[in-house]
C-alpha cells in the first residue's frame, strides 16, 4: 500500500525523525522524506530508511514525485490533512487515486513493541514521581493557592524546570471544577477538606504517560488510593470509582472487545446508582499520541491483544459539587492487564 | 453568505464564547451554535446573538439544522476543518453545495475595532514588562543556564506564574541557536558575550503580542534596542537588521501593497550584502490568532489599511554562528505604523 504522512507522530514512528514542515511518501519499496532546508540537514543525520529531499514547497516537491513515480493509488488520513491540503493534492493529481484510511498510523501502533513499552513505563514511573513530589509541594505550600498557580507549579513539576515536555496542559480541579471533565484552571483557592482532582501527563522521548488521582485536602496530602472523605456519600463516590477501576484492570484479557471492559467498569457504577454520572469512555490507547487506539468505550468493537497500551480511568462526576476519576496506564501482557 | 465555524478564535470573534467541541452556523439573519452537554451552561451564559443548541454528535446536529434550513450553499474555511469532517458533510449533505474560502474569520478580522486595537496593546505592554523582567533574571541568575532552563524561566515569567497564556512557545535560542529560525531549547549553556535571541509573546483577554530581541550577554544585560557587540561583522549585522526594521516601520503606509513594506526591508539588508542571510518574510498579522492577515511578505499583494496590527520583524542568520532578528508588533493608524 502507498501512502502519504504529515503529522510529526506518524513520521517519527515511520522513520525516527520528524519536524514540522514535511511529508513521508511510501510508495512501493522506497520511502521518501520532503522537507525545507531548515530540516534536512537534521532529516539526513536522524530519519533512518528514507530518501531526505529538500524543496521550498513540499507540497508541490511531493506531487512531482508522485507524478513521476507513475503509481495510480495512495492512502492518506483524512484527520490528518486539512480539507485544503487534500484539496490541493487532488486537483493536482488528477491521475492517482487519493482514498482516505482514517488512523492510518495509529492503526499500525496499536500494538507496542517491548521497547516502546519500555518507554511508556519510563515515562509512567517519571510521572509518578512527579505526582509524588506535587503532593508534597501542596502539602507544604499549596494551602490557599488558586487552582491557576497551582497549574502553573504542577507544570513546573511535571516538566522538571522544561526538561521533560508534557503529554497535554494539566488539569487542577478543586471540588465543582473537579466535576467538569475538562475545566480551565480558575481563582478558586486552595483550602482543608476541598476534593482535588489532578490529571497530567509527560512525554519521554516522545512517549506519554497519562494518570488522574483524587484526593482529600488535608493534614497529610497525599495521592495514594486510599482516600478518607469527610463525608459518607462523598466516600461511596470515591470507592465506586475506585472499585470500578479495580474491576476493569482486573478483568481486561486479551481477545475481549474493548467495549466489554468499559462495561466491567460501567456496571460497577450503575449498580451504585451513579451510571448517568460516568459521562465519558473507560479509556484510550497511550503511545506517541496522548490518545490513541485501542478506543476503550461503549461502543468499541475493537479486540484487545497482547501489546496493546491503555488508559483506565472512571469518573463520576457530581455537577457544582465535586467529581472523582481515577487513573492508571495498562499493558497487555500475557493475556492479562498489567499497570504500568 | 452562510458560513460554518469550527476553529476557536473564529466562533469568539463571532459570539463571544468558544469551546473545544462546537460548530457555529450562520445562515442568512440568524446564528446557531452547537455543543455538547459539557459546555452549553457556558456558551448560553456567554455566547452573545447565537441561539445555543445541545447535542451529542454536534456534526449530525449541524447536518439537521442544515438540511432544515432549505438552504442551497455554506462556505467554510478548507484551513480549519479536517478532510475528514468535510468529506463527512459532504457525503451526507447531497443537497447543499459546501465551498471553500479559505481564511474565511481571519479576512473579517484583518482590520482591528479600536477596542480590539486597545487589547492587543494591553497584551504588548505585558509583554514588554515580562521582557525586562526577563533580562533582570539573566542578569541576576542567568549564567551558566541551559537553554531549556531558560525557556522554562522565561515561560513562568511571561505566564507570571500560570496567570496569562502564552501566544506560542517562546524561543531562546544562544549563539547558533539563535541561527535557526525556529530552534528547540538546548542543553547549551548561557556565558559572557554570548548572543541571546528572545522571541515571546503572551495573551491578554485572548488577543495575542509578540516581540523579539537579539541582546549580548555581559555586565548590565538588557533587551534594549542598543547593544554592543564584541565583534566588528557582527554589530555590522546587528545594526542592519536594526536599521531594515526602522526603516520598514518609518516608510510603511496605509495603501501600499504589503510586499513593498517588506522590500523596504529587504533593500537595507541587502544592500549591506546579507539578503541571502534574511530567509523568512518581514512580518504578520496578529490577533486573536498569532498568525493572522495581512502577511508581510516578498509576494503579498494585500493592501495595508488603518486598522491593520502586524509584525515587523527583519533579521540576519548566520548558520553555526549566531542569528539576529528585532520585532515589534504595528498598527496602522492615520495612514502611518505605529509601534504598540
Amino acid at each position: 500500500m502507498n501512502y502519504i504522512y504529515k503529522d510529526e507522530n506518524a513520521l517519527y514512528f515511520e522513520c525516527g525523525y520528524s519536524c514540522d514542515n514535511a511529508f513521508l511518501l511510501s510508495l512501493g519499496s522506497e520511502k521518501i522524506f520532503i522537507t525545507d532546508g531548515r530540516y534536512t540537514t537534521e532529516a539526513k543525520e536522524q530519519a533512518k530508511g528514507v530518501s531526505v529531499v529538500e524543496a521550498n514547497d513540499i507540497s508541490k516537491k511531493a506531487r512531482e514525485i508522485l507524478r513521476a513515480s507513475k503509481i495510480k493509488k495512495i492512502a492518506y488520513n483524512p484527520l490528518e490533512f486539512s480539507s485544503r491540503d487534500i484539496d490541493v493534492f487532488k486537483s493536482k493529481l488528477r491521475d492517482i487515486y487519493l482514498y482516505p484510511v482514517p488512523n492510518l498510523s495509529q492503526k499500525k501502533r496499536c500494538i507496542k513493541s517491548e521497547s516502546e513499552i519500555a518507554l511508556i513505563k519510563k515515562s509512567v514511573e517519571l510521572n509518578a514521581k512527579a505526582f509524588l513530589e506535587f503532593a508534597n509541594f501542596i502539602g507544604e505550600n499549596g494551602m490557599g493557592m488558586s487552582e491557576k498557580r497551582l497549574y502553573f507549579e504542577a507544570k513546573r513539576i511535571l516538566s522538571d524546570f522544561g526538561e521533560y515536555e508534557l503529554s497535554f496542559d494539566p488539569i487542577v480541579g478543586i471540588n465543582a471544577n473537579a466535576a467538569k471533565p475538562h475545566a480551565i484552571p480558575s481563582q478558586v483557592k486552595l483550602k482543608s477538606r476541598d476534593i482535588l482532582l489532578f490529571d497530567a501527563g509527560i512525554k519521554y522521548r516522545r512517549y506519554c504517560s497519562d494518570r488522574t488521582r483524587t484526593a482529600v485536602v488535608g493534614d497529610k496530602f497525599s495521592f495514594k488510593k486510599e482516600q478518607n472523605l469527610s463525608d459518607k456519600e462523598m466516600q461511596k463516590i470515591y470507592d465506586t470509582v475506585r472499585k470500578a477501576q479495580e474491576q476493569a484492570i482486573e478483568k481486561a484479557r486479551a481477545g475481549m472487545r474493548a467495549k466489554d471492559i468499559d462495561r466491567v467498569a460501567r456496571e460497577v457504577i450503575e449498580k451504585e446508582g451513579y451510571g448517568k454520572y460516568f459521562v465519558h469512555s473507560l479509556g484510550h490507547g497511550v503511545g506517541l499520541d496522548i490518545h490513541e487506539l485501542p478506543r476503550i468505550t461503549k461502543n468499541s468493537d475493537e479486540t484487545i491483544e497482547d501489546g496493546m497500551v491503555f488508559t483506565i480511568e472512571p469518573g463520576i462526576y457530581i455537577a457544582d459539587r465535586f467529581g472523582v476519576r481515577i487513573e492508571d496506564v495498562v499493558v497487555i501482557k500475557e493475556g492479562r492487564a498489567e499497570v504500568l
